[in-house]
């Protein structure tokens, strides 16, 4: 069999691993040569196949690719646009077709969340019908950890292991001050339909009176009273109260919390400043003085303090990706599997895109306490493995060194794409 | 001459190493157990000598006082309560001292920022006049830098590094979807009249369009018209634009750029909330998607990511302050002071708490730009050594652990107070 190309391209938001997924796709794809020939990375994503903009990764070095191991964000860039469906807008399909081909490219890795698959699932049955297959695996993640048929997504093992560690030191903080100034103080975290995230801060609680003593979760109704009341509680109690709030908290009738208006490219309403709606809410009705925070970003992006568990899983499900398309393998996607036993444990598994394409997982409802507010042992158990070890990066001069790509692009072959 | 005691109060906003200072206090102090008898603490700082709640450090063991050297906050808390003049209420001044008596405490060590070493200077003297004279020693602290007569504050170095850290890390993940999404990031630091924590964050850009692209400096009175010009050409230039934003921004006029309206105990304005403010005029001008994060107390608290020069100055101010007083000298602070030289060192100097109480010092103009966005390279020689070197605290499941004390509090032989 002649050798074929590879494209790979990062979807959606990015993570503090994403780039361990890279990573681990070009050392496999690498080790492989003598079966795929280039590896492509999509500039910015699948706007990059569009565009025909294909980064040849060829041009970095060894060093460089180890390095996106410990880099954070999308090294090759990421996008925001979903592929309609083929009936909508067949032309884009035909155009990615078009550049696979013009580029003899037969593997298609796509590097996100549940949208992505979607798409790559699409991609691989239009290729197959147009006569030029292209063996698409999905390579999972999210921060949000909502894709359905993988125990846990990467990205969120460090995004968990960053909300708690903020929640346990910030907590401290206002324990320190409570007796004389802030008694509130309310973290906002991401998760937009999906508590994982929130959840996951709770792993900082380990003792009675310890910080975050309220969760808000979107899939638990806000209940502004009986919160009111639980804040109330807490202070009086320990002295303070703090606030882990998802960014997809919900009234009951659905709507979220704080809704800042604008909507992404998904049709997703675009979310923020929940916390200091919820502090105002509180300052409001009890008068306590409050702090609040909303790291944004910060969160999905704090390579500095990843969880090793997280990196390693990154890294495997990239390399699982390139195994699966050598095993001959189509529409698929490697999944974490946890296995049985007390200690953690893990092995690849196996999902088809098609179970994957837009499937939200969220909390399972005994994950939740039952006053709807904290989390339970079981949920406990399932997080904590994902935060677990330290992977820092490589500092100079008191700063994390991360990747810098040279990012040369392939030489086009084609015309302009007029999207 | 006689076993007298000490008493160590914090102070203030706490820092994520005011806790190294309260460990080298203590450790230097038992070290010195034939002259320094009981170790206090007050609970909740100087609220704690008012009220008689002494806690005493000598239950708590060796590995517990070592502790305290990577963990954050305040761990026998602080409190915002400045002490009036002592003609406005010379009954607290009264209380101190008879409870300073009762506990034969004659060494007073004060862990804060300018307030509170006016307020310990005003001790000392006050004890003077009684007849029962205090040794007063000021331990710096504030993550603002602006303490005079020191080269730089501990507490600085940690916010600096966290700043600068999280503004790359950021600054990536925005870098990595700015073609098809957010454009413009935001993110608050703290820096209430001096723009240090936001101008450190400027370390983080080593190569021209890395982030931050645009700091905004208490310093420099802000200008709307020249600052959405220079957010376009960022992005237009590098395509999305990375901005930090001090908390302490300020018009012409002086007034805050956003003011949250509320007072804290020192008649401070309470702040918060001007990225989403700056956010939201940039989209209503150029109508670029953003994102804003708010790191508040995440940012004074984050041990896990603290300077480890900021960490051994903390400590060793603590340990200078103990010497100080068994040197006998009084109303003095130690401070740091920067040897000449290309290689950073430093040493600890001595101020006198009457030059230190009250005098901010803010950013030398000479620091920023000339266009007042960024730093010059005078700047960087000035913080770059301060956030030298990692000092992680140990993890166990995948979380910092960080000192838990018992707080047990000396018998009370007074009348509770009616402050």
């Amino acid at each position: 069999m002649a050798k074929a190309n590879l494209f790979y391209a990062q979807s959606g938001g990015v993570t503090s691993v994403i780039n361990a997924s890279a990573c681990g796709v070009i050392e496999t794809a690498r080790l492989n040569n003598d079966r795929i020939g280039k590896i492509y990375a999509g500039r910015n994503g699948i706007i990059g196949a569009l565009r025909e903009e294909l980064i040849d990764t060829g041009k970095e070095s060894a060093g460089t690719i180890a390095a996106l191991r410990h880099t954070p964000a999308g090294a090759f860039g990421s996008c925001r646009y979903k592929l309609k469906s083929i009936e909508d807008n067949r032309s884009e399909y035909e155009r990615l077709l078009e550049v696979f081909k013009a580029h003899n490219i037969r593997y298609f890795l796509y590097n996100g969340g549940g949208d992505s698959q979607d798409t790559a699932n699409k991609v691989a049955q239009f290729s197959i019908q147009q006569g030029f297959p292209i063996q698409c695996i999905g390579v999972p993640k999210t921060v949000d950890n909502d894709l359905p048929l993988t125990d846990n997504c990467p990205g969120f093992g460090s995004v968990a292991k960053y909300v708690a560690v903020s929640i346990r030191e910030a907590g401290l903080d206002v324990a320190s001050m409570c007796e004389s100034s802030t008694k509130v103080f309310v973290m906002e975290v991401m998760g937009r339909h999906a508590g994982w995230i929130a959840g996951a801060a709770g792993l900082a609680a380990e003792q009675e009176g310890d910080a975050p003593h309220i969760i808000l979760f979107p899939e638990i109704a806000f209940d502004q009273k009986k919160f009111l009341k639980k804040v109330q509680e807490c202070v009086k109690q320990f002295g303070y109260c703090a606030i882990v709030v998802s960014e997809g908290a919900q009234n009951k009738d659905g709507s979220f919390l704080a809704d800042a208006g604008g909507k992404d490219a998904f049709g997703h309403v675009q979310l923020g400043g929940v916390a200091p709606f919820v502090a105002e809410m509180i300052k409001k009705e009890t008068g306590y003085k409050y702090h609040w925070a909303v790291s944004d970003y910060l969160q999905r992006a704090a390579r500095h303090i990843a969880s090793a568990t997280d990196v390693e899983q990154a890294y495997a499900m990239g390399q699982a990706a390139v195994e699966f398309a050598l095993a001959g393998k189509n529409a698929v996607m490697p999944t974490i599997v946890r296995k049985p036993g007390k200690k953690y444990s893990w092995s690849v598994g196996e999902a088809k895109l098609s179970d994957v394409a837009n499937v939200e997982k969220t909390m399972p409802r005994d994950f939740i306490t039952a006053d709807g507010f904290g989390i339970t042992p079981a949920a406990r158990a399932y997080f904590a493995p994902l935060i677990q070890g330290e992977d820092y990066p490589p500092y100079k001069d008191g700063l994390p060194q991360y990747a810098r790509l040279k990012k040369v692009l392939a030489v086009q072959k084609l015309k302009p794409w007029k999207g």
